[in-house]
């Protein structure tokens, strides 16, 4: 019998029963037609597109600010979602969101090595905070993240999309629902070959290499597949040394992790070689496979176990989303839980302390393939 | 244009010529139609069958003695491949083999932890042998086992048999043409769930765990897919205590590698999970893998890589072998190379040298997962 993406939309409701980390599953009540939450996007690179996308197709969202250095690039996105001319603000002027009534909060989708100082800003000026993964480039500027959101009593959402996305969350309940038996090892890797000029290679924008940029992806996976916190790191990098693109930052970097049920993890990631996303988790029972795990669109599932338990035969589960949805949907569900969480006043799944947990991780990995974080 | 095992045949020749690491180039030489080489087998089990088919279909071999505990297998084996009744001989009257003028060379077929013993006792016996892999449970007796046969002047050829397979031998061809561009990382994993009784899970017939019996392959491929020696390895290990499989050897196992080039490794092996065969080789200019890697039948390779420098469009190379072939051909090439080596007085392509290597690699990363190897 397949296993469907109709199957799977009827079960979410059931997935918090499973004993999922509560980090892994949204929150897809109905929305109040009533209310709306204004956001302010800081930031309007690649990733701030698809997430007002994401808020414009939320029912209890809209656009109600844009942050940015580029005016040319503001005015196109205010007329697309009819944000007005005095709700446009630059890096300098920004702080005028505090008195802006219509901005509850604010998508915080600037380079990596800037998310702790514009969170920080925003939740000086009293707004809510998503914040872009990885949090920050050090450990203490994420903490300095968390207290801030803490003292002025805001909301602070790090941007763990896959938590939120349809194909990671039938992974995890296949594995918790025990169809794999007892889960055993985890293999992923995810990496690009970065553009030479891209901000990425800079430590100054970038923070660190590809394992904080998008290695965390399989880092992240393995906690969220598992549902454990990882007990020790160990790992190697490398970055060849007549490439001028990693004079600052790691080329490739693969490490491996042991959580402390006894279940390990091997993982891979780069910037010098094209390393598609995908995670397999191998269970005593049989196995899974996300291929495209940490993309926007696209993803695909398969699983074989066997079930002789109940004398059925072996099952293999495919579940393929289709490649062409008009909007990412895990930016959509994104802006959904965060949404709520502001209307009802509760902690989003992926609080600050996520991100926290996967900077001091990540510290880890750099400090056994030698590389000094700072 | 896609990439065919017509293609691949035509090539073979030219694999020499692309730098490829003598271990990975089979000699697939006309064979001489006179003289045929005649093997005893030692072993009658799984392998051994797959073996004397392989053997049976290469021109200048054939079997003709038999080695077995158990008289009725030996019997049947004798009468589907023509051997006379007293060429067949126990584990006690073996030494008969010496005055056997049929017999020029053994397979050594048996359980892991008895392959140095009998390739020693039929090195002093004057015969060549062929050894499957793992070669010996310690370090010191691989070495007794290269030793023996030098003395004897005999020659040892260990079954890597991936080195002689056409599916890994294009993925190496691809490789070495530069095509994946500059090789970053490689991950791999390989492994099974156990049955309860198999003598793989005692130190006294299995010698070790899944990183020696089954992981070894990953280890290896590392190897021939970079044509290089590992210069680190770091591990993890983990078996469930309260299952009584793992008393005496691991569980699971993970390790990463890094070789002198800068290119890595992250790789798994299991007792515990089906862990079905794979690699993945990621490089600057593209990507392949190879599913079934390792298995007998069902290899298949898939790549894509760009080919900005020569303005053509990104290429994309699929090389599926046939499921059903009649006779696993890797055993029939292993056969036709060792029965020309000896026929022409060369070196093995798989020398003891080359297990012993991966023996003392192996010693390196049980060390690393904290595991005694003795």
């Amino acid at each position: 019998m397949p296993f469907t993406r109709r199957d799977f939309t009827r079960d979410l409701a059931s997935l918090a029963a499973l004993g999922l980390a509560a980090s892994a599953v949204p929150d897809l009540k109905a929305q109040s037609p009533t209310k709306k939450v204004g956001y302010a996007i800081i930031g309007l690179g690649r990733i701030a597109d698809l997430h007002m996308q994401g808020i414009h197709e939320s029912p209890n969202a809209k656009i109600t600010a844009l942050v940015s250095g580029h005016r040319d690039k503001a005015d196109k996105y205010a007329t697309k979602y009819g944000v007005p001319a005095t709700s446009i603000y630059t890096y300098e002027n920004m702080d005028g969101l505090r008195n802006n009534p219509d901005v509850d909060a604010v998508y915080v989708c600037l380079p990596n090595a800037m998310h702790a100082e514009y969170t920080i800003r925003a939740a000086k000026l009293g707004k809510h905070v998503f914040c872009e993964q990885p949090m920050d480039s050090t450990v203490a500027d994420s903490h300095a993240m968390v207290e801030a959101c803490k003292a002025a009593n805001v909301k602070l959402m790090i941007g763990y999309r896959c938590h939120y996305e349809t194909t990671n969350l039938a992974a995890i309940k296949l594995i918790r629902s025990g169809a794999l038996g007892k889960v055993q090892m985890i293999q992923s890797a995810f990496g690009f070959s970065c553009g030479p000029k891209e901000w990425r290679l800079t430590k100054a924008l970038g923070g660190h290499g590809p394992l904080f940029d998008v290695g965390i992806y399989c880092l992240n996976a393995s906690r969220y597949l598992t549902g454990e916190e990882p007990s020790g790191f160990s790992a190697y990098a490398y970055s060849d040394p007549s490439d001028p693109r990693f004079k600052e930052v790691e080329e490739n970097l693969v490490w491996v992790t042991k959580f402390p049920s006894g279940i390990t993890a091997s993982c891979a990631t780069s910037y010098g070689a094209p390393t598609f996303g995908y995670y397999r988790v191998y269970g005593s029972k049989g196995w899974l496979q996300v291929d495209e795990a940490f993309s926007y669109q696209g993803l695909s599932l398969h699983a074989h176990y066997t079930r002789d338990a109940e004398k059925e035969a072996d099952r293999t589960v495919d579940l393929n989303q289709p490649n062409l949805e008009k909007i990412p949907q895990q930016f959509v569900n994104e802006a959904n839980h965060f949404t709520q969480c502001i209307l009802t006043n509760k902690t989003p799944s992926s609080p600050g302390e996520e991100g926290l947990r996967d900077m001091k991780y990540i510290q880890q990995i750099y400090k056994s393939a030698g590389i000094e974080m700072g």
